[in-house]
């Protein structure tokens, strides 16, 4: 009954269905399943209790089961075991899997290396369509993705790609060989490219799997689709949190140490809190035209307010569409003129709205007139910015992103305030 | 020669090669390439360029051409057409893809159906192992993939699905059938379904493909692991505009129109503008202290960015950390527990940074001590309600996305302001 129950529903949704159980019991049923599927069950669990089963049960099913998770998945979980617990269990592992998992345990976090699984499937030129049919046919199980054959030398350098769609096409023409089949100019990933431009190439070229390779193009593993989603999600989170002035986090929000996570955002905030006293020294020195003029104080953070946030949308529009590829850098005069122009729309708008207002707190209508033209220069200081400041970083090399909106608005609180100030001077 | 350039390099860098092109130089270049490559080739050019050859080019080459091109994309370039130009090249089509056209663009922008293609490989569950294989090397040219077959009954209602996977494992049985090898529990996406949540199911089950149905289960067509991505992205950068307080554009950053960016801008730069005014009436109310007491004002923008930026880091990650899924509503107690204490780590080293400077600016030490208990203050009220708000949101069955930063900042800005006042009261 526990067979049938691990064995006829979806693999995601029996995984479902267990995750309310303890470990041990969880790990009892999971025995019900045969071997493939056991892993298979086991993939859909979080990463932590996943880390928590290996790390507790019988070291020999443990074993038996890592023997069946993917490459790519099995170094990462490996990697948070205990130094302890790794060595009971790799010695339990088959010679193959042991040497799998060290050598992938050696590439950078980040790196192409880090996502990429050894199970794909590499074949010989030479081999006829129905030949690696069959093939395939046997080592299916073993593999990552058969959807890709990596058609390679003695040396397992890369020559070519023949897909599945390619091989099950050519079915009536069964003793052509892979070689007169396969595509040459295949798009690679290095082993130490960064994940970012991983993700870059397989979504251009709507891949399946990208293979990696290393400097003198041997064959090392690919990565799959579903793991460059995973990338994109991250590399777009992170930048979300940069733009946000937060160092982006190696770990989940919940489970990041909170010394840890005060930092990332501590720094941010210590870097902003001297660019912000800045704007107290500024006004320390108007003093003597605040104290004449006390109204106008009521404005000021309302006048920051409007600069910032239009500079922080200025800057999360340009840098994000930078990131996606919607923007390149020789655009910058088309990205400034038109943040010119919408500048310029908001700046009178607001500005009417404002001056409606300033006429009440303002003690003569003329005098309120500090308010919209302040507006007007202020919004377009913050829209100014907040498009070059990711423009500039871009094309130092640096990561647009980092140019955060509350570094953006740091800026434009201490342009605001002197505009402000030598407006009122000049009115006044 | 130029046979043989469209034909031996990857489609991908052919297309690269040629976008340098004009449209009528690129377009008799592209007639050298067989009609399959073509489409290919033309599937890499951005979406602008593919819009503006199809508008202005030959519309019998042009409905050879569209006749070829994935159904999915067919319909969103149609879209793009003028209506007679699309007048023109329909009645150009065969009577098939005609209605296929028609068919695709009644869905929502946004939802399943507007995602789809039709091309997939529906076949019936008495066929056998080699009798698929056989069917599927047929169609392979003209189905978006090959590696999920859809088992269907004679009212197309999905029954199942095998994945090429299990077909090429089976070959040693060639005579089982569709039937015996399908997966019965099929995780699918309904037609009028959000493309967010459709995306979440492919990510969750790593799968190549989802087919789509509609109320009563028959199937309509599949959403491929490539457009999920764009998906993805999309959503994402949808919410890093949200978070921004920039209304969610449907184009490119470049090519949306002035006036509608303004408006997608300015609507909530108004809103935003409205909180601020509130601030201006709250000092309003403290002119006589301010007078009294002139260098508070000097630190009335750092106190506000502290407590805005302190604000909108909580925000970006508990906004960031519930759409990737890493944290759920009921954990909302855990998110605030956490958020205190990094607020109190911030505040209070924050606060001694901030009293170092205050004992220069201030008339005494002792005055000097309100700007520390008001940072204090501030950085908890930005952590308290940067986290707070998208988590009430959620629970509002609202996008937590839309509990923005500057909108976290502008409750922030008001009580800043009061509170800051009264321990100023209080003190001096
Ligand atoms: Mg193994
Ligand atoms: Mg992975
Ligand atoms: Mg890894
Ligand atoms: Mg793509
Ligand atoms: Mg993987
Ligand atoms: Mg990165
Ligand atoms: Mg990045
Ligand atoms: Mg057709
Ligand atoms: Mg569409
Ligand atoms: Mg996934
Ligand atoms: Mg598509
Ligand atoms: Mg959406
Ligand atoms: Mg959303």
């Amino acid at each position: 009954e526990l067979t049938e129950f691990c064995n006829t529903l979806n693999a995601g949704r029996t995984a479902e269905f267990m995750e309310g159980l303890e470990d041990t019991d969880l790990w009892a049923v999971l025995q019900y399943a045969d071997a493939d599927r056991r892993a298979e069950i086991f993939g859909y669990f979080d990463e932590q209790r996943q880390v928590g089963l290996l790390q507790s049960q019988e070291p020999r099913q443990v074993a038996e089961l890592v023997d069946r998770i993917p490459s790519d998945d099995r170094v990462d979980l490996f990697q948070q075991l205990t130094g302890t617990r790794a060595q009971t269990i790799l010695p339990l592992l088959p010679v193959a899997d042991r040497r799998d998992i060290q050598r992938l345990c050696s590439y950078d976090e980040g790196t192409a290396g880090s996502l990429m699984t050894s199970e794909v499937a590499m074949l010989s030129e030479t081999l006829t369509v129905s030949g690696a049919l069959e093939a395939l046919g046997n080592q299916a199980s073993e593999l990552e993705t058969i959807y890709y054959l990596y058609v390679v030398d003695e040396d397992n350098l890369l020559r070519g790609i023949v897909s599945t769609r390619q091989l099950v096409s050519s079915l009536r023409t069964p003793s052509r060989t892979l070689g007169d089949l396969m595509e040459t100019d295949v798009v690679v990933a290095e082993v130490d490219e960064d994940q970012e431009s991983v993700a870059e190439k397989v979504e251009h070229f709507n891949l399946l799997a990208i293979p990696v390779v290393d400097s003198g193009r041997q064959l090392l593993g690919i990565i799959t689709h579903d793991d460059v989603i995973d990338v994109v999600r991250e590399e777009l989170t992170e930048d979300a949190h940069r733009i946000a002035a937060v160092e982006p986090l190696e770990e989940d929000y919940l489970r990041i140490g909170l010394l840890n996570l005060s930092w990332k955002r501590g720094i941010w905030l210590i870097i902003l809190f001297f660019a912000a006293l800045l704007t107290a020294f500024a006004l320390e020195h108007y003093h003597e035209e605040l104290n004449k003029f006390i109204w106008l104080v009521s404005f000021i953070p309302l006048i920051i307010s409007a600069g910032g946030n239009s500079g922080s949308q200025s800057a999360t529009l340009v840098i994000t569409a930078m990131t996606s590829g919607q923007v390149e850098l020789d655009q910058w005069r088309k990205v400034l003129g038109r943040e010119v122009i919408v500048a310029t729309v908001l700046g009178i708008f607001l500005a009417l709205i404002g001056y409606a207002v300033a006429i009440f707190l303002a003690p003569t209508p003329v005098a309120a007139l500090v308010i919209p033209m302040t507006l007007v220069a202020v919004i377009f200081v913050g829209c100014f910015f907040g498009a070059s400041l990711p423009l500039i970083f871009q094309r130092l090399g640096l990561d647009p992103a980092m140019m955060s909106n509350p570094f953006v608005a740091g800026i434009v609180d201490i342009l605001g305030i002197i505009i402000y100030i030598n407006i009122a001077r000049l009115l006044l």
